[in-house]
C-alpha cells in the first residue's frame, strides 16, 4: 500500500518534468538551441558547489542548493520571464505567486512550506544562502553569452547595453565580490570586442 | 586579476554546459522528445530533496546531492549507455573513467580529486548516500515509462521484458525498501496494462 504521502510526493516529482519544457532566452553555449529551466537549475546547482567557497558570507550549501533546485519550478505555471521584458516584469511576482501555491501545494503540507518558504527566501535575496544562489542564477547568463559571441546581448528587438546588463547582474556583487570581480572583467572584455553595446 | 583557481573552475562550469547535448533513451513524460542529461541530473536531485526520509539508512543530503549532480558528467566524453546494451555495457566502466580524469581534471586538483571521489562512491554503490543516489538514478527512468504508456520499454530493436526491468532496477531496494515496494506496484501495473512484457 502506497501511502497518502508518498502518493503526493510522486505526483510532485512527476509534474515538474514540465520544467524541461520552459525555454529560456539564453542559448546554450554552443549556440545550438535555446537552454530550458529544468538544465539550467542543474548548471547553476553545481556551480554553486564549485564556486561557494568565494561566498562573502558562509552559507550553508545545502540550503543553497535545495533553493537553486526549486526556484524555477513556479515557471511551469508563469512562464520565463525574460530579464529585459519590462511589461513581463510587471506582474511576474503575483504570477509566480500563484505557481509556487499550486506547485509545492501537491506535495504534503510540510514540504510544500519549506519549498515555498525557499522560493521567498531565494526572491527576496536577504540571506547568505539566497545572496549566493542569486549571484549563481545571474552569473550563469553572461557566462553563456560571452562563450557564445554574445548571445542574448544581440538582440534586435530589445536593446541590451552594458549599463542594463550590469544593472540585472549587480547582485552578483552582493553574493560574491571575487566572482563579481571577475564577471565586470567579461564584460569589459565583451564591450572591448563588440560583443556587448557600451 | 583572475585567480588561477578561479579560471580553472570556470573552464569545468562552461565544459559540463555539453552534458545538455547528450540524449538519454527515455522520453519526457508528456512523449515530446528524449531527455538530456543535466536536465535528468536535476530531477533526479530534487526528487532526493523529496523522498530522502524514505531511505533505509540515514544519508547525508549535501553529499548525496552532490553525487548526484556529478555522476553524469562524465556522459560528455563517454557517451549515455543505454541500460539495456549489453555491448556498450563491456567497456562502459573504462570509457567512463577516462572521462571522469579529464573531465573532473579540469578543476583545482582538491576539487577534482573530491568530484572523482565522490563519483567512484556513486558507482560503488555501498555508501548509504551511494544507496540512496544509486535508488533515484534508477527510479525516475520507471516513473517516465509507466507515465508514457511504456516509454522506452516497448522498443523494437530490444526486448525488454519484466525481468529485465527488474533486475535493471532492483538496486532502488538497496536504498529504500519502501520505495521498492512502490516501484514493484508500478511494475505490476505496467504488466496489467500492457505497457510492459511480463
Amino acid at each position: 500500500m502506497t501511502s497518502e504521502r508518498l502518493r503526493r510526493q510522486i505526483e510532485f516529482i512527476v509534474e515538474i518534468d514540465k520544467l524541461k519544457s520552459i525555454l529560456r532566452q539564453t542559448a546554450l553555449v554552443d549556440g545550438s538551441r535555446r537552454e530550458n529551466s529544468a538544465e539550467h537549475s542543474w548548471h547553476i546547482a553545481l556551480m554553486a558547489v564549485v564556486l561557494a567557497e568565494h561566498a562573502n558570507a558562509k552559507a550553508d550549501l545545502l540550503h543553497t542548493l535545495k533553493m537553486l533546485l526549486i526556484h524555477d519550478t513556479v515557471e511551469i505555471d508563469a512562464g520565463d520571464t525574460f530579464a529585459y521584458d519590462e511589461v513581463g516584469a510587471l506582474d511576474k511576482e503575483e504570477r509566480e505567486n500563484r505557481a509556487a501555491q499550486r506547485i509545492f501545494g501537491l506535495l504534503p503540507a510540510d514540504q510544500g512550506e519549506e519549498f515555498y518558504a525557499l522560493w521567498l527566501e531565494f526572491e527576496a535575496r536577504e540571506t547568505p544562502e539566497s545572496r549566493l544562489a542569486n549571484a549563481m542564477d545571474r552569473m550563469m547568463p553572461v557566462l553563456h553569452n560571452y562563450y557564445n559571441h554574445g548571445g542574448t546581448w544581440r538582440r534586435n528587438d530589445i536593446e541590451i547595453t552594458r549599463e542594463r546588463v550590469e544593472k540585472r547582474v549587480r547582485p552578483i556583487d552582493d553574493g560574491s565580490h571575487e566572482l563579481w570581480a571577475f564577471i565586470e572583467g567579461l564584460l569589459d572584455d565583451a564591450v572591448e570586442r563588440g560583443m556587448l553595446t557600451p
